[in-house]
């Protein structure tokens, strides 16, 4: 059921960010939450959350999580006197953290209602839910949920009395399936979806791509900043960190072979060739080939090297590129992971075979045991190691979340007949925005463009600077997280070049 | 006149590329080629070359080179068996240099006939020149021609009777002018039209767009391979080399300013900061500002740093960013050059005012005297540094070259109906093939998909791995080279997405 | 009574490191390990340990750090055909980890018999005590000793009838003083100390101002090879480590500030640099404030920047370098941290006032809240961040125990005379095999002197390739770390030109 | 007889270093400077230049100099005051180029008479000459000296009626040998020599044990910062320079093998890696290996890869570390080349036979050809390439001159006794006192110690904040430079440990 492709399914195994947890599970009883009765201080009971006691914990976490939130707290500093979404009735269903939170509380400051359900049934954060229910949101999530929680809670943000949405905030389309199949009269009032996640995004160019889409949407997967972000710059770091917190390894000297020189390799590789690694990289593609002899790394074949590297790392989107035989191949101590978008990159399922053993040594390492005693370093499972094994800094979701609530202004406030029943990606110019709200973080100065230079250049002085089809500029990271453009899931990046078409490459 | 934008022009200033000029100078006479009577040794004198008997000398160079352009030498090898320019009847106007002469001689070994002009009046090498014409090529150039040589050898080129060209291979568009002038029915045989320079491409678009381009033409500028290879790795380089030819500086520890971000900014930073330079940033667009803070350089209003830097360089393709008042607060022994597109981004006009001394200090270095005696240092009076102050790699001329081959080969054999009267860009397929025959160089092995991949990724195996719109990836470079994307200049980058579609932006 | 300055500290601190004892806890009893009765499995009690049951887990853990440990592993081959420490018996007290185990038994492969206590009364591993124990080794220790315990565990280690030590292997120098108080005749058959930790070497150097070291002793902390891996290339890694476990942030576009550009802030800053920092650094010493800015950093007071950076990282020995002026100029979520040697570097005791709020966040994370609501983030209390919040990699252990064991094997076989009673350090040769011990773990290949290339040069073909003397290299690191070479503290250092010298300077 | 070890060689060799020649050559005639006869403005004759008319050209390439040394310049501030060296007669013998002419104002301004010869034969430049005689200096010399002439401007400096020298500032020990040999009594009133090469270093030694230096000499070739600087720093930036003023090559993707890891090595490395260079090293010493290893370099014999390698530079100080065998093996276009101390690392001698073609390409790039056609590159024919195919950065040579300059004060003030006749390096304060003049160039701003900060350490808080031996940290680059610290080479070194102790390793 879950196929939920996005960071914040790490809240669920990763404890440094469900840090706040530790305090309050001793306290947490076995009684579902449906069949308690809570009320905030305000006398409320429109919410169904683990415990409500825990709102001042989830406040705390809230707060910390707006420190580092800065274009969201800009955006509300600039509600003050319009209010973007007065009008608004939005439903999301996200992961519920501190950053949804600081999300949510912005919303109702540009003036929305909303109702919120998880979107996985484990990486709700409990005191948060309990801080957003306290000062008055309704918010239906528990970590823990059964399967039958999940759309119950989901229903309960929906099927209201008196109140019916007029925009959807989905992560991972289950919001969105569930009105089509039980409210598709909803339908009519809703003025847009903004779906987050990569599969939801697929269903709703499915969608499409089957003439069902009635209303638009917004692919905010694909924003620019956003990709450049998840990909390259948040890769980076978390390459370094999603190997230390499992292995406490030194880079220094290591070998290291990375396959696929997208923006995930391309991040990976500097990462580590930074830190002392020797690092080798396989391609298909020449053009990217050729980029990675330009930047210094040998390219070889996964064959040439596997007998000799201390690390394989995968980030192609490719489906077994290391199989059973470079595994058998591999020496002792081989370090294995994923950094790509699938989990097939590491054919996982071949070693489950009774000559292997596998040994838990530590949550997220499995050592795997040959029967002559070499032991492969097996990380995540083959799952993707930086939401399994690292965080994901609080700066990357901000400009998730900053994405999102543009994107909700944008289609809540758009001109009939901007937007057609069709996936659309979020205007250039709104992705600049993003950006410029993110500047102030790093004390950065824009240079602003003379009347004359405008002129000479053909430009707005305020943007947009690059043509609608520059997302495509992020074609790297899609040939290797995507799939290399082929097929199905080429055709909705396709669609960032004839925005708003149908689908029929 | 000669508005040229390719790199060729550097022979004309730069002693190193024209190294072999020294020991021929002081036989040449001061009779004008057109004045003299010469034969080859096999008793052609279907030429005009400054003195034949310097073609043992441009042989020399020429096998240098050929050394440096293993595509090239691949093609030929290929060739051996098909000749996929047999028939081909090209006739050419770009620079002549020793690796034209090894693109010209690979063009012949592939089948074709050709007869050729130089493109600039000053940047012909005499002795390759005669070596090609020593060797059977009807070459018509020499260094230091009148404009009315010029158009003289370019008329010899395609007046010729009982031969008429099929192909055009041009480099600035003068060529093609001058048949749409002279000789517009030739256009009735020829098959196309490759261009190669920004300003060429650009006068291709405007007779698109005017509806009098008769013949299908090949933008191979905007190929991605050569345009990477033109900014981020060749910048990344020639920064360094261009500094250093002219002033000796040390870069550890200066402080250095970089106006603009795109690819051009991007490999100036990179190489500064690697070689311990302290690095800031202006951009515009707040993307790419958001990219030069996370990739490690303050981004500030030119101003804030202006009274502090060592070095500012431009890369904008903006115009006036650096101004007479920025010029006017630079500290003293202040270096300032450009790396950008345009002439114009430093207000070097501005600098022409009686209070200012000029004094020239070395070959492209004028110190600029202000009446307190402070000097600025400024570099090819802000004309581009890397094409003024450096070389270019062979290896970077071996990929346009390789480009214009494949682009000769593409249009000459195309089916009727493939390519209309439009301006086309390279197929990405045959972009990957360039990239692909220059791996080699580097050892470097590319992996091959398995049946099963290919089909997961829904790709042919031999590619195209990536998606036409592939290229707009360069936006970034377009952005700071091509002026943000906007009016026409944008116009025909925008081709590249609506492949050839009218200009309708 | 604790000064311990060692790696092993972190095993307290950093769950990570006692993953093992997770599954161990909770089958603890409360009851003392001296009141318990235990046996191994070969009947023999002469050991002091939690749990002789954790035996197993302990052995894997042992047999995990065997395999990068492969210098130790070397040796023990070695020790196959001669037992240098046959007739060795070795009293020890260090940290008890499984690092240590594989060092002992190693040792005892090579001929020894060990006696062992803690160093530190928290971070002994319970299991890998237990499996040693149970494989023969007499130990004496358990996490949670109390000061009481910790005097007893030492004095059963040499407190034996029938068997006297005759070497030392000490970190901290409580063994050693716990000798020369109860046993003092006991150093007449002893016939050398090794001692690894810098404030057991400050001690041995007084004992022998004061004419009191009546033993040669060795001092591994400061040979060059453990030296240059503890400062440079582990700070390198582990800075990053630290703050990403701590904090979760994301250091592209950071502002830094490093306070001392000693070996450890060279590593810091290359790392942060290489991670998209703008790091600016503060020195006291002019040669390196040259480097630093050859480096490419800007060289400032900390004054200047102090309200801009988003992190304080100091490594410079010195105390009060962070001033509670400078805390209260911070800006809001500025992160405070110390890398340097000494634990007042940041003058926390400052922060104690009643206006400040002290607010605990997460292990090793307090947030320090002013009354305006800016908070500081401080990490570790302001002590070593990378014993507290990072773990070492075996790496690094594996080189300080490969020179542990080569002292031993240096002092217990040095013909009469060799030392005298005096602190010396490893020989350079001894130096240079730990680091060849450790070349093929990175499949490294050296390179032999011809004959007639060391004749040419002067040296032997297998070494020493550099002079004695040649360890002050590391002056860099200890000028930082060690206090600039100045006082005491710089006195033994300078025993490394005078080695074996009186401390005189 | 000219081993000229010394930078300035270089402007023999290249041309943009002696530029000015070029508007100055034209007007020479062939008579010798020793038959002319020529007077200044002020009408002194006490000079022997080539022609003194062009010393306006001269006095420019100084005034520009002046702008690049401002340590010097700071000097000459102080100097108003105080004159340190009033009284002092210092005779010179160094490379005459516009730095050395700031060098001999600087001494006149701090109040010593100056008369000064060359060290070689073609590095004078005339007009730096002539404007130095034009303002009053008692110069001799000009470029193409013959080996008589050389020896005549020596004696023509010291033999002087009424003028006897008191200090001696040498460059490769030519004067100090022809004062031994000529006129011993003047050592009488010699306070001290300073001298600036290796080889004069090397003579001084041997003086020295051979027990015949009768005054004190200052090494100011060894001194921290000038090491430093010529070594890593100005490597790092000369091998990119080197290799592209010669071959105009592209550092991208290229396979370079390094030989050795000593400070030059480790600057060519980290230059070639930063340009995306694959580098390989080779070493000889397990801990300079181990470095390279944690550095990110593998660590390989040559023969590994000596056929794959397109570039292979050596720096290690020892000889036929290239040998003909690999040379052999090379692959075709291979460049070969030497940034080491040494001419004999390549045998280049072995290269020289029958079957064996050698072509001169350009100037300093020789191409070898072996009978199947392969081509090697080699660079400067095995000498260094830095000094012959790439400039020495003013910076440098302002730090070598601030050296001298102290150097001499030092010698000249330092009271009875301090200095013995033996060879010393310069103070560790000083050589601070160097670094710290430089520090404004980077608008660096030093931190001062607390008076509390200053005890702690037990460090006077003007410094010196190194021990004395603290430039054996320096080891690094002797080893790869100076010979590995053996034999007669190491010797000397060894005495910046044993400061002013006798030779006797």
């Amino acid at each position: 059921l879950r196929r939920s492709t996005s960071y914040f399914i790490l809240a669920v195994m990763c404890p440094s960010l469900s840090s706040a947890a530790s305090y309050t599970d001793s306290s947490d009883d076995e009684t579902s939450p449906r069949d308690k009765q809570q009320k905030n201080s305000k006398g409320s009971s429109d919410f169904c959350v683990k415990n409500i006691k825990q709102a001042e914990f989830g406040r705390r976490e809230i707060e910390i999580a707006e420190q580092e939130m800065p274009a969201l707290m800009a955006l509300r500093k600039r509600a003050q006197g319009e209010k973007p979404l007065a009008g608004a009735k939005i439903v999301g269903c996200t992961h519920i953290t501190a950053q949804t939170a600081v999300l949510m509380e912005t919303l109702g400051a540009l003036g929305a209602q909303c109702r919120w359900a998880a979107c996985n049934i484990y990486s709700t954060l409990n005191e948060v839910a309990a801080a957003l229910a306290e000062s008055g949101f309704p918010v239906f999530a528990w970590k823990g949920e059964s399967e039958d929680d999940f759309w119950w809670c989901i229903d309960r943000c929906v099927n209201v009395e008196g109140w019916q949405p007029n925009m959807i905030l989905d992560d991972g389309g289950d919001l969105t399936h569930w009105i089509y199949k039980k409210y598709p009269n909803m339908f009519k009032k809703i003025k847009g979806i903004v779906e987050e996640s990569v599969t939801g995004v697929h269903r709703l160019y499915q969608l499409s791509k089957a003439g069902k889409l009635c209303v638009p949407a917004m692919n905010v997967n694909d924003s620019v900043t956003k990709q450049k972000f998840d990909n390259l710059y948040c890769c980076r770091e978390s390459i370094l960190d999603g190997l230390k917190r499992t292995t406490d390894m030194m880079f220094g000297g290591k070998q290291v072979v990375v396959c696929g020189y997208g923006e995930v390799g391309k991040g990976c590789c500097a990462a580590l060739k930074a830190m002392g690694s020797i690092v080798y990289v396989t391609e298909i593609d020449p053009i990217c080939a050729l980029q990675a002899c330009m930047d210094g790394f040998r390219l070889v074949k996964l064959n040439e090297v596997i007998r000799q590297v201390d690390i394989v790392i995968t980030c192609t989107g490719n489906k077994n590129v290391v199989t059973r035989e470079h595994l058998d191949r591999m020496k002792n101590s081989c370090i294995v992971c994923n950094m790509g978008h699938s989990n097939t990159e590491i054919d996982v399922a071949s070693l489950r075979t009774p000559e292997l053993t596998w040994e838990r040594v530590r949550s997220q390492v499995d050592h795997v045991i040959w029967p002559d005693g070499k032991r492969i370093v097996l990380l995540a499972e083959g799952r993707l190691l930086n939401l399994s094994c690292s965080t994901v800094p609080t700066f990357v979701l901000s400009i998730t979340a900053t994405t999102q609530a543009l994107a909700l202004i944008e289609l809540y406030n758009a001109p009939e007949g901007r937007y057609k029943q069709d996936v659309y990606l979020l205007p250039k110019k709104m992705d600049e925005y993003v950006a410029s709200l993110h500047l102030p973080t790093f004390d950065a100065h824009l240079t602003e463009l003379t009347d004359e230079q405008a002129k000479y250049l053909g430009l707005n002085k305020n943007g947009p600077f690059k043509p609608n089809y520059y997302r495509c500029w992020l074609g790297a990271a899609c040939s290797s997280l995507g799939g290399g453009g082929g097929g199905d899931t080429a055709a909705y990046i396709c669609a960032c070049v004839r925005i708003s078409s149908k689908l029929s490459v």
